[in-house]
């Protein structure tokens, strides 16, 4: 498989899972029929969008490209007319994510290797492209990022980018190496969320609360 | 009219309604006046600034033609000394915001076509820039987009740039859609407005609440 | 010293110093190491991000150049682990944050004018490079940003923004003039801070809490 077949086909995989994701989100959150779909698109797209911007491919694929919209859309439709089915299983938004993390960190690597960013940067912005629509969603629900505080969130995204990018730094074949960044990605993260792995929290001063609320933020 | 001036003219336009509705927002959460202005700028200006960077258009009209900035700050100080003048009045701000989504849409549709993207991108980028600059002057205040659960508002701007698109597909002239297409962009989002028309929201399971609190958002 | 030798350095200095200040709100939040990373990353890079894409300086230097993450990064965890010994001196994250201000505001004028902009945008770019940073982090925490209503915020910006500006206009030397820019910007931060000096807030009508409650938000 081609580097940049295969990046196309993870994108639009992962833009259905996080389609699913924005629409459950949505959905709970008792927004409209076009709410729900709007999200399902900010969510699924922001990510590749935001890259895209970033490495200069513009107009970026989701806007550029069909079918992206389509699968968003296809995703936010049948989750909003099947909400009751999907949200009462075991955490299906939590999978999803994952699944949808796993995808966007391997293809958004890949897509910054073929754009020609250093092997670091690529592995940060396949991080960020995994981390990209998770965070747009949460915003447009006035929200912190789960991103910032979940269990191995981002860690996962960026071993699963990291994976990609030294495969393709030892000429390996990208194909295989997209499916274990992606298997390794998904693994961490459901695994994390399984047994509650978590990241360290700094330990800040007890009496931190009351000495800083008169302060303000900057 | 010509379609590249129409659109130029509804732009301008579009940017003090909107500066408006994101400086009346911020009046009534007690922002001071940098805060009021920087809120009619961004309100005014990033559904522009997001279309024309996902178009290739850079710099943005907003960032390098004086008018807009010029026209936006005019909104701001106007609303900032006559704000309870304003606000007192029945509900300007929601009108100010129909025109502003009406004249965003068909001015986002014209410019996307003028940028060469196919006719339904065109059209979602012409609801994208009427939705973009109210949910960014949202987030900007820390609360979930209206755009996300109001009755028919982004219907409505999907209606207009729709009008706008399918003129020029007809190859109608450009000036005549856009009245129409604003026009029913407008009319629908009052109507809905006036009459409480709302778009469905999905059934979620009544246990809902209670069963996913302990889940946790991915 | 050269126009953009200066403006590299001033970036590097300023992603440092917002790093920090995005570290500390997110150790104050508990977030985890990595919540606490990518709030610094984006608190530091976001204005000059958003300031590169709105020029056409793509993939912009945050993303291009290897220093602006690794001084990101070690500011962040720097932060995580003397967390507590930061956070109970004096008020430091707002002394940071007015540093990073000053040094943005003034990095900021600079590369939009030698991007060619206009001596009016290139100081509202300067201003917006140096709000960004702490919007970005706000945002985040799902807070309005500060900027918003804080006492002097986007005005010490400005005139940091305007000083670097009209030094070039005058054809007067670019390093002074960034220490003076950058000099008076901080100065007037920490005055507003030290004095509590205030922008004006507009004059709502005393009932309008009750009168505007059941409108709604556009």
């Amino acid at each position: 498989m081609e580097l940049e077949s295969t990046s196309y086909v993870l994108d639009l995989a992962g833009t259905f899972v996080f389609a699913l994701s924005g629409a459950v989100a949505g959905v709970k959150r008792k927004l409209d029929l076009f709410g729900v779909l709007v999200l399902s698109f900010v969510a699924a797209n922001t990510g590749g969008i935001i890259r895209d911007i970033l490495i200069g491919a513009v107009p970026p694929g989701a806007i550029n490209d069909w079918r992206y919209v389509s699968v968003s859309l296809a995703a936010g439709i049948t989750t909003f007319y099947f909400s009751s089915a999907i949200i009462q299983r075991w955490n299906p938004v939590l999978l999803f994510d994952a699944a949808g993390l796993a995808l966007f960190a391997v293809s958004g690597a890949h897509k910054a290797l073929a754009y020609g960013l250093n092997p670091i940067m690529a592995t940060l912005l396949g991080m960020l492209t995994g981390i990209g629509g998770g965070m747009a969603r949460d915003i447009l629900l006035a929200e912190i990022p789960t991103v910032l505080r979940a269990d191995l969130y981002a860690v996962a995204a960026l071993v699963g980018a990291a994976v990609v990018v030294i495969a393709n730094l030892l000429q390996l074949p990208p194909g295989v190496a997209a499916l274990v960044g992606a298997g390794l990605c998904f693994g961490l993260r459901v695994l994390a969320l399984k047994n509650g792995w978590q990241l360290p929290v700094a330990k800040a001063d007890k009496r931190q609360s009351s000495g800083t609320d008169d302060v303000g933020e900057p």
